[in-house]
């Protein structure tokens, strides 16, 4: 359970690789699932230019966004650090409620086993995401914790919105990453 | 991902039903799971002075206690503010990494669908809890998180250390808060 960077200041001058992908500017009008995907989409280019693996997270309730992270895990320091965990936080603290009763989360990747549990543990109405990870992922992908009914509270998945453009941000991103890096990279957050 | 309340401070002037369990002081001199878990039973101990959820977590690496922790979602108004997930938080500080190779995590109850992903993420060598959890807990109970191939991770999983006296502090504060409860009780994290 990590203290967030929240000045969102990448202490290194650039990152390892540049980020190719620009920021996207969808209209405000159509509030759909690939409305909050794409601001979910622009937080995972922000964890890019920070060198974190790609991953974004946007909740949404009541039409309004309540809370947008991405992945600090290496900035930080902590392992609680995804971009699911930290926005659940800023959804408690933005509806005074650790019940997120009614809210949706959009994330760019299938949650892995600590923010699957987590997305149940706060009572989401709905977690929207946009690549299944076949090797990690608690939400259908490896596993399913919100099939198991002893757990009391279950959640609406939808999969697949947006997941050409957000597999694309993670592929380039370790692709490029094992070609730089002079240390090992960490694998886990990759969906090969 | 939150951030805990560190004073520690109840801000009720005494909790809905007193704990009427004494913490204990174990001999310094053998730091064995028996220890280690005792100082989890006191953090369960803090935990339910302070209305929460009796559970408790404590870190150990390399013979100390690098993290000591209790269940803080009431007061912090945070859904991932279990024991387990600030004790995490607080050994990937200690340690300045948030690999927690050799770490071992101590909590009074089975981790949750969450706090299992968390401990598998952060990469601990080995959990030791003490009350098996059916109906929520995923390193063993109703589902196991540690027994999935293709996660990158696996850790050594020890039970029962200390089992009755941290289910009679969870099935007596259950108990207690359905007699003196004005309001629902959130039972996600009873054993019952």
């Amino acid at each position: 359970m990590a203290k967030a960077n929240e000045s969102g200041q990448n202490t290194a001058a650039r990152p390892l690789t540049d980020c190719p992908f620009p920021k996207r500017y969808p209209s405000q009008l159509i509030r759909d699932d690939v409305f909050f995907m794409t601001l979910a989409y622009n937080q995972a280019i922000d964890a890019w230019r920070r060198d974190e693996v790609p991953v974004g997270a946007v909740i949404e309730y009541g039409g309004d966004v309540i809370a947008a992270a991405h992945n600090q895990v290496e900035s930080v320091g902590d392992p609680t650090a995804h971009a699911e965990m930290i926005a659940l936080t800023q959804a408690s603290n933005a509806l005074g409620d650790w019940r997120l009763n009614g809210a949706t989360l959009f994330v760019t990747k299938e949650p892995c086993p600590m923010c699957s549990g987590a997305a149940l543990m706060a009572r989401l109405a709905r977690v929207v995401y946009a690549v299944p990870d076949a090797k990690m992922g608690c939400l259908g992908g490896v596993a399913d914790l919100n099939g198991i009914a002893s757990i009391n509270h279950h959640l609406t998945i939808t999969r697949g919105v947006l997941e050409e453009d957000c597999l694309e941000l993670l592929q380039l991103f370790f692709r490029e990453r094992r070609k730089t890096s002079t240390s090992a990279v960490d694998e886990s957050q990759s969906i090969d």
